[in-house]
C-alpha cells in the first residue's frame, strides 16, 4: 500500500472518501477513513470507515449486515479523497434509504422534500432506538 | 436557506460538497464550501468553493471556464454533506480529465493507472505552470 500512502494526503489521520454504486448506480454516501481504515477495507475488499462520533474503525453495515463489497478505488488528481465504487447489500443509509442523499433542497421553497423510497424499516433493523 | 443551513453541520467553517454529473455521468470531483460558497452557489446556479490552499471562495472553473451548473442539491441523512448534481462543461479536471477521479488503485500490484482519456491539454487552458 505504499505507493498508494504516498499519494494521500490525510488531514487530522483521515480522508474523505465518496461511495458510489457500481453500473451507475449513484452516490452513497461519503466517510471518513484513516490508514487502519483503509488498511482494512483493502484486505477485506469491503469498506470500513473511521466513525468520528464514535472515535474507532468500524465496517460498514457492522450491525445491520448492509455491507459495502469494493469494486473499484480511484483516487483524485490531488490525493485529497478517495472513490470507492462498490456493490452495497440492501441499502447505504441507517435511516432505511438506498442512499444518504435521499432529501433535495428546493431552495425557491427553502424546504427538503424526500426523494427517495424507503427500502427498510431501521426500527425493525437496529431496534426502537434507531 | 435557514432551512438548510439549520440542517447543515459545517467543521471549521466548511462541509464537503460531493460532485456527481447530471444523467448518471458518475463522480466528478469533492470541493469543500463555507457559507459564503453555498450561498454564492445557489444564488448563482453554478458551483462555488472554497479553495483550502488559497483560502479563499471561487467560482469552479473560473480561470478555465469549465463551469458546473448545478442541477440538484442533495444533502446525507445526518447534514455532514452535501451532494451536487452538475452539468459539466468540458472537464472537471485541471489535469484535463473528465474527472477528477482519473486514477484507479490496483491494490495486489500496489500501483495507480491512468483509466480516462484526457480531453484537453492544460498547458492551453492554464499556461506552462500548468
Amino acid at each position: 500500500m505504499d505507493r498508494l500512502l504516498k499519494e494521500l494526503n490525510f488531514r487530522d489521520q483521515l480522508i474523505p472518501a465518496v461511495i458510489v454504486e457500481a453500473d451507475g448506480g449513484g452516490a452513497l454516501t461519503l466517510c471518513y477513513m484513516n490508514e487502519e481504515a483503509l488498511r482494512k477495507t483493502l484486505s477485506t475488499g469491503v469498506i470500513h470507515l473511521f466513525r468520528r462520533s464514535k472515535g474507532r474503525v468500524m465496517q460498514k453495515g457492522e450491525s445491520s449486515g448492509h455491507t459495502q463489497r469494493v469494486r473499484e478505488l480511484r483516487i483524485d488528481c490531488a490525493g485529497n479523497s478517495l472513490l470507492f465504487v462498490v456493490e452495497q447489500r440492501v441499502a447505504a443509509c441507517h435511516l432505511g434509504y438506498g442512499s444518504c442523499y435521499f432529501r433535495r433542497y428546493d431552495s425557491r421553497a427553502d424546504a427538503l422534500e424526500v426523494v427517495e423510497q424507503r427500502v427498510f424499516d431501521p426500527t425493525e433493523i437496529y431496534g426502537e432506538e434507531a
